[in-house]
């Protein structure tokens, strides 16, 4: 019987660990998670035993995922590699690649050959184990960075490993994958943050509530997410998120200046752009 | 039996016909639209009569819904006056209502007392006949802008008039209506669309769309709106617009200013005050 260790059993690991039992996988899964999530994950019959610590959760483990945020993962790494046997394979789940690729690097030792970094572009702005979806990742992409052919030679299992969750598994080079994942997803939290704290901090905050329609709802929907969790991806992909919001500010800037000169040809431009750009996304 | 003028038969005014007739109300509905729109209405049989032009279809009218973009009221407004019947009603469903009420104080003569400024506070990125809803309206607000005791003298009659459509009708000052609009809805779409502006002018325009996942659909749905109808409205509601734009622009430096300079805790400042206002909103 195979021993999966999940640590951090948040929405995203508690996901996966219910799709494995949706799929009635054979596995025993062992869990840790700081704070009572992983108790809770076993009231809810999502993982089979819980530990007090990582290390501890992780040893006799045949699979390691780590389904914590990116910065917990350097330290992760630093614990569970003294109990990783020999043949442990090891993903995690953090919403950039580079950065955990080369914390593992730094901080696995041989293990690193063991290690396949991995992101499932799938998520909501909810959290904790009580947010678990068997169903989650059901026709969404997980991204595979293998980065040596050591670790490419672990996918096709890992691929298995995955299978239960319904997820569409594609590999891509980390540093591309920072790079995309600024600009459809970190970078639309940022603004989605920033739309939210502007109108919060306007003096029409209250009747934005009371008169808000499907617009502002969709717009800032997901700036109701974790605003540690997204500080943390932000800072971690620094350099891409800064890319897409020089590009973002300055088209800001563009349309603030179209709309004081009353420049319509401009604004239109603009508005056009963007508009036949969303519907091809349909 | 009632006659019921319908100017402008888009998204907003074949649902408002819509819903007349999925509650079998009795009216005679008449229609101008710009283009094939009037008459596709027809075949859809969402109105009875299709005119050439605003003024013959009103002509007889109890009730004149003006369905119409914002810049094109005032023309129509000068347009129909001729044609109004002593005891005709006017009312408009524009997105703005200061601009609004000013052309028609300026246009409707002594008509000015019949008219009163609405606005459904309903809508979607579609538009046209074909986009017709019975129930885009219901449980939406619908705000009403009487500025005079003869224009409040008419508010019970056009909320009959709407019943059918399940709307919760309530009154409120244009200038109100414009600054919390601009705050709910004007900016949030001029957001979403500098930020589909911003990716379709990057390289990574084709990425994006084929590894964006629900956190950028979400935050840019309202970018697939018309170009033209969102310029109009920015630029007519222009001062209000540049108040909310310019609190939101000042968040965004400060937001960019922390990432730069890692400034963790003003980062987390910022996104907290997103989030418990979106968290607000539910």
């Amino acid at each position: 019987m195979q021993r999966i260790a999940i640590i951090g059993i948040g929405m995203i690991g508690g996901s996966f660990a219910a799709a494995l039992r949706a799929r009635a996988h054979p596995a025993v899964i062992a869990a840790f998670s700081p704070g009572g999530d992983a108790a809770r994950a076993r009231e809810l019959g999502l993982v089979d035993e819980v530990y007090p610590d990582a290390a501890s959760a992780v040893r006799g483990a045949d699979w390691v995922v780590l389904a914590a945020p990116v910065p917990a993962l350097p330290a992760l790494f630093r614990e569970i590699r003294p109990v990783l046997g020999a043949a442990t394979r090891i993903t995690d789940c953090g919403s950039t690649k580079a950065s955990v690729v080369q914390a593992a690097r730094a901080e696995l030792g041989e293990a690193f050959d063991r290690f396949v970094a991995g992101h499932p572009l799938a998520g909501s702005e909810r959290s904790g184990p009580d947010a678990a979806n068997p169903d989650l990742f059901r026709g969404k992409r997980w991204l595979l960075c293998p980065v040596s052919s050591a670790q490419q030679a672990h996918c096709a299992d890992l691929r298995a490993l995955l299978a239960p969750t319904g997820a569409v598994v594609s590999e891509i080079d980390p540093r591309e994958h920072d790079r995309i994942l600024a600009e459809v997803s970190h970078w639309p939290h940022a603004v989605a943050f920033a739309l939210g704290a502007a109108i919060a901090r306007g003096d029409l905050a209250d009747q934005a509530i009371e008169f808000s329609a499907g617009g502002l709802r969709d717009t800032s929907r997901i700036a109701a997410s974790s605003p540690e969790l997204w500080a943390g991806i932000l800072l971690d992909n620094l350099e891409p998120v800064l890319e897409s919001g020089e590009r973002f500010q300055a088209e800001l800037d563009g349309l603030l200046r179209a709309l004081r000169e009353r420049d319509r040809p401009a604004l239109i431009e603009s508005l056009s752009l963007a508009s036949r750009w969303r519907k091809r996304l349909g």
